[in-house]
């Protein structure tokens, strides 16, 4: 397929052309309430003002709510359901599109081209929905592997149940934060020797990073419902890069017998453009062959529902200086979006639109795609080697951690996340 | 002290005295969308209808806030702050006052008084908050100790970091419903030989209740700054009775090692009506004493921040009958509410007003203290006898269970809680 090509200039390395076309929250300078855009090239088509301007004059399906693209967040929208996520992107498309159909719309109406298409960088980005309920999964096989032989060695690295279930943990949804938030560095109780259990109120000094997809949910399903695997795929919304920032010795020693605690609610990073289900479809694909037959629940047989997106990691220490510290893609996954979903609900759990899924940490089998420090760093014995000449085992106030993700190798036809980052600020001085 | 007097008839053994005066959310025939109101005696007060004909008049702090009256959830009204709270309790028990100052308000004004006095029974009770975030601690010391007597014998009951830090787990905030509705058996993974890991999908056989307080945050806290213990009290609106319904199976071959998950997210019931800390403070206590001591950051040195709650557990069975299972006392407890409000900040973890924070499941030394079926049954292997002859050692389909909770010993000064109530549906057919 021949990429499609737009009236716009789009650059043809963007990860946001025409195959995309991304939903997310922005607000400007003179729309200050955030509302709903879509991501073009190195701009925005504010859908607030499209809609305003008529903009979609030529879909009436979309027309009885067109409120939803003035709202704060991108709840409602999603809550219209996949079929209509469909046929609005697609309208947007052809509205693009260099020979389409409607060029009355926006190519040629010079006014609401110029109030409706922003630059990207004059876009203040929002979390692009109001997170109700998060939950994050740990379908990365190869990482559960690795941080599994670290701690048991590799006889017990992965637990017995490991590979019948999506294993997962109830998250903070009110931690979760748009790229670009600044991350503290987290108090918290740790152990200055293990074998002494006495711990001591101190910064975290194992601040790590955990590359993920973050999945939303666009219909809700009600308590002791489940979702069937097979209508799970309407149930999602999009994909975001996800990462969850980790405190592993406040981790170490809080989360026996009920799990990851303070070591996770400090701050969970999502990218701000949410990259519906349907521009993913091309580059569907199976995830890691599960060598265990799932229970019927889980079973997808052989529907693809996994990605095949690049994945890879920035490091940029205060020097300015950026080091590539792992690259992998987003296959390297036990279980899908469909199966924790039906998971998730298979004893009643309710959703609600809005409900964030993350993957657990992706990681590729070699070391380069470990995606995680405590991986790269086998817990803090092997250090990191850095392009300025630093060395890390862990992440160092200052430090900016960004992940990018795109799928598609042909330029002109990227579908592509932007990025998820954050930078580490020093831990908040402790109160004596 | 005396009984507060009411020019109001209530029975002496209400729960909701005038001493008391708990808020919820209510609808009626008569006005369907819920809204504010506060319980007293076997009727309620209906604040939006009590606001709506000037209830307010002589109470000119509340009067730039009273839409908080007509909101559908009590979010906003806690919003508003502890001092807030307390001016507008304290002005509806002299409203109520058998010769309070203010008679026109309500006493002698007969049309305010047919129209916002309701009987209770007439009211549907509603979720009193929108639960924004909802964390269930396992602050009871005895429950933790017996719990891990069963699975680890007693040598090892308690895990190293027990006493140091209360331990939690973030919860499911989608799942907490009102006392009321039904709670459906949940289908799980679970094992039906624990030598063999090989699960199979099956409604829980371990179905298992959990006897808690739960308490709602009023007070927002940002990512990155922690609520100083000092400070904790502050941020509190008021306590629930709360049933943490567990699924023992599901939870057993889930919970490696993240925490449970699927075992806990099936349903929360907690109880309609909302008790102030105000309204507790007369029987403010010390929790259980803690051999260890606590770093700065958790110390409350005197401070009463535990209530001395007479609660009770009884199960009716579809019989008709009702047996008491469990009779206890809130301060059965090691960590304060205060004290997990200051761990669950310290590393930076944003709070919302609307936030649910649990105990922990609360049992007291005896057996006839023993806040769960599992400790009772000691993981099924004995059997309680209940009033009607029937034995349990967990739910069966058509049990109830009710949780009450009382304060004070003296007739028409009771502070109590109402009830916390759910009944077990069967489960879902499992689709094959
Ligand atoms: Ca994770
Ligand atoms: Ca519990
Ligand atoms: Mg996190
Ligand atoms: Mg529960
Ligand atoms: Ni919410």
């Amino acid at each position: 397929m021949a990429p499609l090509k737009s009236w716009l200039e789009i650059d043809s390395g963007s990860h946001f052309s025409l195959h995309n076309l991304p939903f997310g929250i922005i607000s400007t300078t003179s729309t200050p309430k955030p509302h709903p855009a879509v991501a073009i090239g190195d701009q925005v088509l504010d859908l607030q003002i499209f809609t305003e301007g008529n903009g979609f004059a030529a879909l009436s399906t979309i027309q009885p709510h067109q409120a939803v693209f003035s709202r704060p967040t991108l709840n409602d929208f999603a809550a219209l359901g996949r079929p209509m996520h469909r046929v609005v992107r697609e309208y947007l498309q052809t509205v693009l599109l260099e020979d389409g159909p409607f060029p009355g719309v926006l190519k040629e109406n010079t006014s609401l081209r110029d109030n409706a298409l922003i630059a990207q960088k004059e876009c203040h980005m929002h979390l692009p929905m109001h997170i109700t309920d998060y939950t994050d999964f740990y379908a990365g096989l190869h990482h559960a592997y690795n941080v599994g032989v670290l701690f048991r060695g590799p006889q017990n690295a992965l637990q017995p149940n490991y590979k019948h279930l999506p294993v997962g943990y109830h998250g903070r949804a009110s931690s979760v934060v748009v790229s670009g938030t600044p991350i503290r560095r987290p108090n918290g109780q740790i152990l200055t020797d293990p074998a002494v259990k006495e711990p001591i109120l101190s910064p975290c000094r194992k601040l790590d990073m955990e590359l993920e997809l973050g999945c939303f949910v666009c219909k809700p399903s009600a308590m002791g419902e489940p979702v069937s695997i097979k209508d799970a795929p309407e149930h999602l919304f999009g994909v975001v890069l996800m990462n969850d920032w980790s405190a592993r010795d406040i981790q170490a020693w809080e989360y026996v017998p009920l799990g990851p605690f303070n070591s996770k609610n400090f701050g969970t990073t999502i990218s701000p453009w949410v990259v519906l289900i349907d521009a993913l479809e091309p580059f569907a694909s199976t995830g890691l062959q599960n060598d265990i037959k799932p229970l019927a629940y889980l079973d997808e047989r052989e529907r693809k529902s996994h990605y095949t997106i690049d994945l890879s990691v920035e490091l940029t220490t205060d020097s300015g200086n950026s080091s590539t510290i792992c690259k992998t893609t987003a296959t390297n996954l036990l279980f899908s979006f469909p199966q924790m979903l039906a998971h998730h609900t298979v004893g009643g759990c309710p959703f609600n639109v809005g409900d964030l899924m993350g993957s657990g940490t992706i990681s590729g089998e070699g070391k380069s795609g470990k995606g995680c420090l405590l991986e790269q760093s086998e817990n803090g014995k092997v250090s990191i080697r850095l392009s300025d000449g630093q060395e890390r085992v862990f992440l160092q106030d200052g430090d900016e951690v960004t992940i990018t993700g795109v799928c598609g190798g042909e330029e002109g036809a990227y579908v592509g996340f932007g990025k998820c980052s954050g930078k580490i600020l020093p831990a908040m001085e402790i109160a004596t």
